[in-house]
């Protein structure tokens, strides 16, 4: 063994992609695998995105502006307009994806040793970029009993010390596909304009919102200029996450000065992405409303499916496309590496995210599951039946 | 003003970039910018990766994986081994970018408090990468007299505390041009072997090797296998540095194991640009001649030029399509910004980036710049004649 050390060791494995080789073995040995682990929607992209690709006349693949063209920034700010989010060009970064969006905020506005709080679960790789800047998640537990509703504000501020920089959101919520109402949003507004913290919402599913309710954004609440940082990403809208293009939204100018220089160091967003991303911004509205229509059925589907099941308890979620189940077992992490390594169905078996890495809090989450619905009805249904008898299967 | 506080204002501004306003401000004045300020080259991108994007068949832009697929792994494999570096599929690491790779190798190799050193002048983004990571940048200077050749062993040594982690070089050189030699690259060898530290290597310009020089990469010396990563990136190679893809090679399994989890947490690199990326990969030899051929020209155009300017001194480059030069002035930051605000030479100026950004010592190469020589030979001329014209007004 060299004696040379590696430091990095306490970055977290990712809970939705570390049972990847056991899926992979799975597939080896002719099993097939349903992928409720990972956000990787089967919706088709855009037609007019997938064709401004295929049609570009690039001759020298140039980098991109650092922030991202004024072009497309002029776009984007049009597109926030008609989501009541009223920004300027300036206040907007394109990065390389939702999750350069979360690194650049997270090392614009802390240092090494500080803090941010979450209501937990939360989306796991909130620790990785956490982790990676230096700083700590403080988790402030919600529950699947309130369908992981905003935790009560006292709980926030028990946990506000010096190093606190920030709360951080997902609304619509993955995993736990909740969406905060006004009321919440407005508390949230007083606690972190009296402890002088900024509020960062991702806020990547806003076009996923179920049974008549409104999205509403933290860049909408009056008195927060100062303080909302949004998280955005094209992945989801558009069902192109491998394009890999995502926005900072912020009134704060010395944080979008601040994140700017983040932006220069790593030079340039995907140039091929960004003409997708651009051209995408004309989709028409009749593809977001299909696409709604697809979801509310499959989590329709997936819940009543899985509410069949004796002891099993599920959150009904109203956003996005994630849903997070209690399950009649101990250990989830041991049960979904059983269902890839020991166990099929008629040749069949499932892929689930265990919880307990969407939670920081050590043994929260460990009799639970995150499941995307993301895959076409008659195969969250198969996928439900073989879960069930894992489920028999494992607990005899 | 708000109270609210903006950390990470360490993070260091973009030499390159930081002049673009004013850069944007002379054009709409109706001037003329030469753009030596930045290593985007006017090289045409290989049709063949070109090809392969306009004809792909995408109906879901969906994720890759997170490190990149097996196929494009293998290839690059194949592709190294006829470079000299021997590694298979599983020692590399697919980035966003060699930003990114240089992101990733410095989170998994240090913790905040660390230091790295490098041999100054260097890519000025190393700073931005080391200060988001919370690790301190120790240069070792190299002397623009010896054409940037490597510094003395010694002073390596004295500056190698219990935090230094690692050496990171830049070979050929960005922004010196400075090609190492086998004995300069045994040397760091027997340094980084005796005080356990990895050995980064940035080989982005490994085929821009000039005067019948051999690239030596650092994978190919015996006995650093542990200690060698090398930082690579497809975006000089096949010109097309608005892909965003990068690559981390190393034998270091417990290095790989540890970057793989931040690449995890990031997801995916750009799908479009893997796709242009390993269609490159089959670009025929004739492209890099012709490219190469192209790169010696300019070279010898502009360091020609530049030596027949009175007071001007400038470090002859082998590789890469940088070069250093000194003016016979106090402080190029004043100058460069001068020539884009202040100056035009019949309705035309330059754009160089001030080399003060490329040391981290204060007060260093105030007097340098460096140019990029990523232009046709006419414009490179030109540019040398208004550069000659300006700094004999300026010094008016």
């Amino acid at each position: 063994m060299p004696s040379i050390s590696i430091k990095g060791l306490h970055m977290p494995e990712s809970p939705i992609r570390k049972l990847v080789p056991f899926a992979e073995n799975a597939k080896k040995r002719g099993t097939k695998v349903y992928h409720l682990n990972i956000g990787q929607p089967d919706i088709k992209t855009p037609q007019i995105a997938l064709d401004a690709v295929k049609n570009n006349t690039i001759e020298t693949l140039s980098y991109a502006r650092s922030e991202g063209s004024e072009e497309y920034r002029t776009k984007l700010a049009n597109y926030y307009a008609n989501h009541n989010i009223n920004v300027t060009p300036d206040n907007l970064i394109v990065t390389t994806g939702g999750s350069e969006a979360l690194l650049f905020t997270i090392g614009s506005i802390t240092d090494a040793g500080d803090e941010i709080i979450i209501p937990e679960p939360f989306y796991a790789n909130y620790n990785g970029f956490s982790t990676a800047s230096g700083v700590t998640v403080v988790p402030v537990i919600s529950k699947i009993e309130d369908n992981f509703a905003l935790p009560k504000i006292e709980d926030f501020e028990k946990l506000i010390t010096k190093n606190t920089k920030a709360i951080l959101i997902c609304n619509p919520g993955n995993p736990t596909g909740y969406m905060y109402s006004k009321e919440e949003l407005q508390k949230l507004k007083e606690i972190v304009l009296k402890h002088d913290l900024f509020l960062i919402a991702d806020e990547v599913y806003r076009e996923f919102a179920y049974d008549g309710l409104e999205h509403t954004s933290i860049m909408a609440i009056e008195g927060l200029e100062e303080n909302a940082i949004v998280i955005d990403s094209v992945s989801k809208r558009y069902s192109m996450c491998g394009a890999r293009i995502g926005c900072i939204v912020s009134k704060n100018e010395a944080f979008i000065a601040t994140a700017i220089k983040f932006a220069q160091a790593r030079l340039s967003p995907p140039t091929y992405a960004l003409i997708a991303s651009e051209a995408a911004l004309d989709t028409p509205q009749s593809y977001f409303d299909d696409v709604k229509a697809e979801y509310v059925e499959r989590r329709n589907t997936l819940v009543s499916e899985l509410q069949k099941i004796e002891g099993v308890k599920v959150a009904n979620p109203k956003g996005a496309f994630y849903c997070v189940a209690e399950l009649p077992v101990n250990d989830t992490d041991d049960f979904a590496k059983w269902m890839l390594e020991s166990y099929n169905y008629n040749n069949e078996t499932v892929m689930v995210a265990p919880a307990s890495g969407f939670y920081s809090t050590e043994g929260e989450g460990k009799n639970q599951i995150r499941m995307a619905y993301v895959l076409k009805k008659e195969d969250l249904i198969k996928s439900v039946e073989i879960l069930k008898n894992a489920l028999a299967t494992y607990r005899a």
